[in-house]
């Protein structure tokens, strides 16, 4: 590679799947050639890849490699060995999200404690290093409490609840609490889901995004909604701790903030995502920069894009696997004759149950507009379930 | 590779510059496979395809190799051979536009023929197989004649204004007449040239994007403007003639007509593009669904998307290279600060004078706020000449 004949920076990013193939999409509009870190050849983000290596997030040496190819190293998930990003930046590597953000954030119960200690509304939470540990903090919080892994879960994968200390044994051993460090939350009987996504520049400066409400079907991110509806009171409350939840943690590039917003108008910070996230994907079409865009944007140094909405609401809904099969969208010609429905297929190669095969986004003058044309495009796609 | 497994169809590119690229990344939203047949390494789709074949357009085996690994294959340049493309669909490969199409359309004579054959408005165009036809033809139709090559030319390079019969002889030469088939067209002093893209579908389906005008600047289009301002009573037959010329060469997928309007409200056909256009670029973010996901659409055999334009006016601006030198945008971070401006970066390596580096597309309530947004972006970055 000829770095020097390059018209623009290239982008190295760890993991290959639909985050890393809609950021890498956005790269390409600037003419940056992009490079991607995956475990598998045929991932999301291989066809956009000029260069694509196969090896392990958490292995130094591959991390190394592609460091080595890019100008700026960026990642679409944060189950990332933190030592070896560190050890990227020793080398003067650059990397954004930075290892020190990375370290607070994937730990959720270290994420818990930065927010907590910049004053930001959390659930009460506790260390849970052993199940004697759980039952003595839960005498004094109450039960329920959920337990959780610290690290390496997702979509809901790394939870339990547990309502009392004759579920502990269960949970403690369905989640590994001999081998995986655990913590224990308070159950929140929220009443609504809200996420921010915040895209923030290396110098500190900030795009926001609208609020949204964020729907999940078997704990996984199944509906958005843009502008969150019936909201509006909580809306500036929320982008104001979405942005300081962001600072806390010292995050570069697009962040989501998950929150929880309790009927009495109470909101909490459920969990930070140091990296583009799922209930921002409708700002491709909805906003005038989207998430993807501001993330190239902020970690290349770039100025940040307008978040403004194109249209007053938009709607967004996941497309998920019904069970095994390919990952060809049964349907499609069905579904693309929605018109405004805007319909992404992530080009996986094999459907599995729950599994985020594409999405589709719709825009309209009101929620219920955009999310019935949403609904008209991704009823008619099937993934997988065929048998 | 393994067919069966891919969750959408792979589609082969003949070509790999700016179009393609625009082309790939539409296609990747749907999930599907880029293969590029291009002739240098690192040209603007490079980073977008799966596969990359190094080749000619016009060699028969490396387009054997091309649709060998596509399920469809397109193209975004009719300077292909066609006798090649006419042999892969014989051997059962899906070509869009098909041979016979890109046999009438790369021959501007033949296009011109077609065209008036089927009763459209087309400036008045004789063969000149030598200067002598020319001057017994325009002795008949009088001077000035556009003296142009009937094959292989774009943006003026393969024209010539012959004034009389004392420039014939320069122009003969400047065109290389003698090697390359001419022919010659009146010379038409219009007061507008418009432009509308259409899609067409393998079952005649077809979509129409609004009539737009373009500018050139020395033969390179260089704005855009959608719709086309002080056009709106002509704008219907616009239409209507963009349509029946796309059908008269039996066109598939997204074409460019190209037209003049004159002072009194004539419209005639300067000429057909069998490929998405530069007139198009500002569909992406103008329209429900670009010229190039439309034409992704038709040619794999999917339902058409709406035209519909998203903001009332589009303003399009070409970056064109001053001089030689990189593909590095200069002013690209003050470009970025122009609230609503969208930059396009093709990624070429080496900019030269004229060359199309990237473009900016800019929307609004109006031509004017359009345009003003989008300037005030393009004259923010340079290409080349900094020497």
């Amino acid at each position: 590679m000829q770095l020097k004949q390059k018209p623009a920076p290239t982008l190295g990013l760890i993991g290959g799947g639909q985050l890393a193939k809609m950021t890498a999409q956005a790269a390409s509009q600037f003419g940056c050639d992009v490079v991607v870190l995956e475990r598998n050849h045929d991932s999301p983000a291989t066809g956009l890849a000029s260069h694509y290596l196969i090896g392990d997030w958490d292995n130094s040496a591959d991390l190394l490699k592609l460091a080595a190819l890019a100008d700026v190293v960026t990642l679409e998930n944060e189950f990332v060995d933190v030592e070896s990003l560190a050890q990227l930046e020793r080398s003067g590597h650059k990397i954004w999200p930075t290892a020190a953000t990375m370290r607070v954030v994937q730990d959720k119960l270290r994420q818990k404690q930065t927010l907590a200690a910049a004053g930001l509304p959390v659930p009460r939470f506790f260390d849970a290093p052993t199940p004697e540990a759980v039952m003595a903090s839960a005498a004094n919080f109450g039960w329920p409490v959920l337990l959780k892994k610290r690290r390496n879960s997702y979509d809901g994968k790394g939870n339990a609840t547990v309502r009392g200390p004759e579920e502990l044994g269960t949970a403690w051993q369905k989640l590994g609490g001999d081998r995986n460090a655990l913590y224990a939350e308070d159950f929140v009987p929220f009443a609504k889901e809200l996420a921010v996504m915040i895209t923030r520049t290396r110098d500190g400066h900030r795009a926001i995004y609208p609020v949204v409400e964020t729907t999940q079907h078997e704990h996984i991110c199944h509906i958005v909604k843009a502008p969150a509806p019936n909201a509006e009171k909580q809306a500036a409350r929320a982008r104001e701790i979405a942005i300081r939840a962001v600072e806390a943690v010292d995050g570069v590039g697009s962040f989501g903030v998950e929150l929880f917003l309790a009927d009495d108008g109470t909101i909490l910070i459920n969990e930070l995502a140091p990296r583009v996230h799922n209930s921002g994907h409708y700002t491709i079409e909805a906003c005038v920069c989207s998430q993807f865009e501001n993330h190239v944007r902020a970690v290349l140094g770039w100025p940040l894009g307008s978040t403004a909405m194109r249209e007053p609401a938009a709607a967004m809904i996941n497309l998920l696997g019904i069970g095994p099969g390919s990952g060809e969208p049964q349907g499609l010609s069905e579904a693309l004759q929605v018109e405004g429905a805007f319909i992404h297929v992530y080009g996986k190669r094999q459907s599995a149950h729950g599994r985020k095969m594409g999405h589709v986004t719709a825009l309209g003058q009101t929620i219920d507009e955009a999310l019935a044309t949403a609904r008209r495009a991704a009823s008619a796609i099937r993934f997988g379930g065929e048998g």
